[in-house]
């Protein structure tokens, strides 16, 4: 029913699309929304292509923050109670959309409907729809053999996707991509063998950079992952047993990886722009708190760094 | 009409029980909805439970807040036009529901149609309600004579009895609880002799405090006491003369009870854990700021306890 | 469609006026909504004020904040996609209205009906309206005189008129001018000759002062004028040239000013309480971060005043 609960958040998305900035078009019958690459976008449309991505199960807000810890004044806050839904079966941009004209990742409850990721079928998450939503994060609209693409992996006609879009250097693309706070610490538990499913409830919290240049795509990459690796704080309720919780707990935020301590665009370079060099342990927020619902105990592990959301938001 | 007017937020928290993890029954006739009983419960579950407690007159969010500064990531907001008809009137946990086979304490407009309590009869609070709405902190579910007791005391037949239900270590019971910020300040101002009358306008922040384990109530009393006692900071918007506000203000903080300066369980375990045995005056926000709306000027007394918070939440 | 924009917001401050402590009533034909002369007001009406001047095309919100920076526990937060409409077409008070027997400052959208200021019309800003909303900081209702003005000035029937009003030293108007940090910044840039309609989208946050003294008109002013000054930070997501920015980023926020450095009542007094004689350049916020979506670069300038919110607030 992820995608079934998308329905009108999407209507709504289209509807207020003038004030958001947002353009709407068709391309090969499948229904676009355009938040970034051929107009400005528009805080208020990051807020909805966040909600989007997480299946309409989490709360988003921009909220302000204290400048002197975060380096950015602003801030997204989400909240969900139904984490695995929002953020693994919807949020995870786990679908890389790979035609011969077109490249974008993409993520949204789309790929619960296309059901063949590896986390989704170890989740056992996998639905039937009749109209898919996604987001995709690119700086370009989607081709027809993109459409195509999508309409046959998610077994509906091109008419039934529904689509949001925007670069990670525009305004809402940046928003939607710092709203992963709560989706990265739950991979990286599900990499370290945790039982993502006895995660109850969460709230993430991660600094709003300023968004990249337009087409530096390093440099959007670079910081919205700096935002999340040294800025963003994650709150777990779960139900486990204490010794699960204690086995992986300091492995969760991102300083636990030996690639932790750069900007996120250097490590990158230094890898030769390589996404499967970087350490995979990398990818998760610079603080996790864990609330044990079965003990009554609390982790709360790592830290925010601030010199480095200064080198990597300021330069 | 402080039962009349929580009427839509009730129904709304029944349609939307599933996705709030709240399981609705009927127990003697009585509509019963389990928040943290036999079930998880949610942070939505909690902002509803607090929501309903304040007779629908506050408004509660969940917000970010400084954790080297209140231990917890998460923090309680709440805020108010109707102080005394939210705070005092309905969300006091004022009535102790006790019966051969059932004890809790009771919150909630339910309490303004019974009308018994000392506090009611003084500020003269008191209606006549057909339906009667409440929230009942306990770890198991009201029975047959609870529901009887309530409605004979509020002069409702049983079926039109209402209630919300969840246990302090759960999530939402936990929310329920630190979302008392402004009533402590309240009742330790009426206390002090202060007519409360005069305060016209509140907000509060508490941090949000890990639920204690299941059937650990020492441990749920003691850590959402201790988010209040030694986290809470209230405002409030009052008219009164400044020397009213004067003799009272210093007084008003939990630093003004000998009793200040150990976690609250510890503080409960040296009475016997026995609550009349603990000074009334600790029960109130570690900082309280007063507006006097007449003179202009403020009073900001009181200082939040970083390393009891500590002491508490993360032991 | 700035006014047209605001009817359904209107109504709703009329139909929710009873809880929101505001008085509604009618003045030579004109519908008039009380929110603070003889009335509390209350903090929702100070949210709905500010949104009524915004046109509507702005979230407020009230949220926590550091009280060891910002002296208060309350913040005002406001967010627009539309800085330009919502701050200086609505917003910006720009109108005085000065008859033989009434004087306030008008804002809210019925200034683009009126369309006469210079900063309209270099914005090209002008529309006609069926019906126009204003907001008047004032403590006396308006006079028949003051709805004629208004009336003619707009070109609609008095009975077209509505307006919401509140002085400064009022719960509500308090928040309704604290509400204008963006504003601020947008008419300073303005002044310094940047080309505003290149901001794209806005934040702004400022300390809740505490209200002053009814009647005490310079201390409302003082208190609310050094919540800006001395408290706020704004951002600003620009599509600028960095150099147009370059030139005039370090004479936005307030300590460009040479009256910086004291609260503005004093200010104001030693200028003989002459706003004409204060040093324009004051009149921003202590903080601005500049983001620009052409280039990825930022700017942030100034800084927080704690110990002169002190002064102002608590004195």
């Amino acid at each position: 029913m992820f995608n079934l609960h998308t329905f009108s958040l999407f209507d709504h998305l289209s509807d207020t699309a003038i004030s958001k900035r947002i353009v709407a078009s068709t391309v090969a019958g499948a229904s676009v929304l355009d938040a970034g690459v051929h107009t400005a976008g528009s805080l208020a449309a990051g807020v909805g292509l966040a909600r989007l991505c997480l299946a309409d199960r989490a709360e988003v807000t921009l909220v302000p923050c204290d400048e002197r810890s975060f380096v950015s004044p602003n801030a997204v806050f989400v909240r969900t109670d139904d984490p695995i839904g929002a953020c693994l079966a919807a949020q995870y941009a786990g679908w890389p959309i790979h035609t011969d004209d077109f490249f974008a990742m993409g993520s949204g409850p789309m790929r619960a409907a296309r059901g063949r990721e590896e986390l989704l079928t170890e989740l056992k998450i996998n639905e039937t729809a009749s109209t898919v939503f996604g987001v995709l994060e690119s700086d370009k609209l989607p081709t027809q053999s993109a459409i195509e693409l999508i309409s046959d992996q998610c077994k509906v006609p091109p008419a039934q996707v529904r689509l949001a879009i925007a670069p990670s250097s525009s305004i809402a693309g940046n928003i939607q991509v710092v709203a992963r706070s709560i989706e990265t610490a739950l991979h990286k538990l599900h990499a370290l063998k945790f039982d993502v499913r006895q995660i109850v409830s969460a709230t993430g919290h991660a600094p709003l950079p300023p968004p990249a240049k337009p087409g530096d795509s390093i440099g959007g990459i670079g910081r919205t992952n700096d935002a999340i690796l040294y800025g963003a704080s994650v709150t777990l309720w779960t139900d486990a047993s204490d010794d699960e919780i204690e086995n992986v707990a300091a492995n969760v935020p991102s300083n636990s990886s030996p690639d932790h301590g750069q900007p996120f665009a250097k490590i990158f370079k230094t890898y030769d722009f390589d996404f499967y060099k970087v350490d995979p342990q990398l990818f998760s927020p610079a603080v996790v708190t864990i609330h044990n619902l079965r003990s009554g105990r609390t982790w709360n592990v790592g830290q925010i760094e601030t010199a480095l959301l200064r080198q990597s938001f300021l330069s």
